[in-house]
């Protein structure tokens, strides 16, 4: 099933208490093809780079099943750069430098061929440029996720509201659920959330896991507890493309596979965190991700057969 | 099966966002046999009090099971005396009187009857007393938990140290687990606190859940998102109550079960946190119970056919 994603495609510089890595490959919708593409041959992504951007990084990513036609190249321009470094907790970061470069006038052009999507991933973008993105579909598709941030609630929060009321699941982290709805409590914002357009809510916790809203239901997946964590650039995005190559694989948008979904973008996370940029993602082979699966349940199977 | 349980009976003045309550019920101790009560309803706890203690609330304590043999009652002198204000996001909070009182000189004398426990809690006290009733017993229990804080690792890591080697089962927070280890990483720190005496190691995560290691194994139980968490006060108490009290009832002491001890403690928390003290665990029925671990089971139940 056609799956397009919007996202990054971008230069990063990381430091954490492991190490440097400069300039190496890096972007939203980088992190969410390599993930998506372990269920999910068929995706299209629409975004822009400069003429800076390694050839070979692109081929990689045609071998693996991702569509470029929808990646503007930009000659004499440089791609989007950004450089963070991690504090001692892993959980919190400064940025140092963000250069937009190709994204400070960026309007996505969809080619033909990317306007009927039966999934959509809106990756973390400017809410104008995901509205862009929606407005050139020839239909609806069955199924729209978004991810964003509170960068975007601080300076665009009416487009963002404009996005919201047209996706079916939002995924954020927990900061960005409070800041969105203004509560603390996740069930009261998730309710508040939910009001304002998706039905599902998919809130991410870092090394606390993730949560899955809809209705009044709740479904919780934990996150992996790793010797280390390399580097958790990306495992956001890498979680969302996971979550939504699942889907858009077996096309099945019921409860019940959303909940499997959970469990597959938290295993693809695990794999993001163990090494610098996406570096991982591109070696893990399907076995890698079957055996990490079975970790995962066994840290959440429980028999209670004296209240069943 | 006997269950001895050291631990605090005291009051606590708290104010978190919702309001304050002044000198009520408090203790870990007290927050331990509500909660280990509701499996099991034979209990003797061991602890000291002065004689401002009123008596109502140790009869309510009786009617549940709870032997007070062993509670030492000190005329003339005042019973141990906690105040604290929360903050808004509740995970933290500042401790504003700290009046130890009948703790400052205790030293427990164990009754006769409660020398040969089959399970003991040792609650959150000074390493040195928690030696002190290990040294009182005729023979070891089956199985020994154990709870602390990083205050005693501050001031007595020798005798911690010394207890440690002495338990089973060490219930702690992940900030503890991380400053008894130094090492940032949970995996890291669940296999160098192991190696210094408990073979289980359950490291709490407040409204992130709960995590059990073991050997190579790891298991999560998930806190109940909540719409409101009223007074956080005596969370970890109640939880480890819940699962030593269902471990004590259940004479299992196999991984599985632990699993499922995790789930009742994770399930009597969740409780805990809906009103100011112990209230809420003195009110609920075996329905409720019942009923709140359904809510638990449905947050962790997901079913991947295709991997199976």
């Amino acid at each position: 099933m056609s799956l397009l994603v919007l996202g990054t495609v971008a230069f990063d510089s990381i430091e954490t208490p492991f190490g440097k890595a400069e300039r190496i490959i890096g972007g939203a919708g980088t992190y969410i093809c390599w993930s998506a593409t372990q269920f999910n041959n068929q995706v299209n992504l629409v975004s822009v780079i400069g003429d800076d951007f390694p050839q070979e990084e692109l081929n990689k990513l045609q071998q693996r099943g991702v569509s470029l036609e929808g990646l503007e190249l930009r000659k004499g321009e440089k791609s989007f750069y950004w450089s963070g470094k991690y504090h001692l907790d892993m959980n919190s970061r400064d940025t140092l430098v963000t250069e937009l470069n190709v994204l400070a006038n960026f309007s996505p052009v969809l080619p033909d061929i990317y306007k009927t999507p039966e999934v959509l991933l809106l990756g973390n973008f400017a809410p104008a440029i995901q509205l862009q993105v929606l407005d050139q579909l020839h239909k609806r598709p069955r199924l729209v996720a978004m991810d964003t941030m509170n960068f975007w609630m601080d300076i665009a929060m009416d487009d963002l509201k404009k996005v919201l009321e047209r996706v079916d699941i939002l995924i954020i982290n927990d900061e960005e659920a409070r800041q969105l709805s203004s509560h603390h409590s996740l069930v009261k914002a998730a309710r508040i959330i939910r009001s304002m357009g998706p039905k599902y809510l998919v809130i991410k916790k870092g090394e606390h896991g993730a949560l899955l809203f809809y209705e009044e239901k709740v479904f919780f997946v934990p996150a992996l507890p790793l010797e280390e964590v390399f580097d958790p650039t990306g495992a956001g995005d890498t979680f969302a493309g996971g979550f939504i190559g699942f889907l858009s694989k077996t096309k099945d948008f019921s409860y019940d596979n959303m909940k499997r979904a959970l469990v597959y973008g938290s295993v693809m996370a695990s794999f993001c965190v163990e090494d610098f940029g996406p570096t991982k993602l591109t070696q893990i082979s399907h076995a890698d991700v079957y055996n990490r699966t079975l970790e995962f349940l066994s840290m959440m199977e429980v028999s209670l057969e004296e209240i069943r």
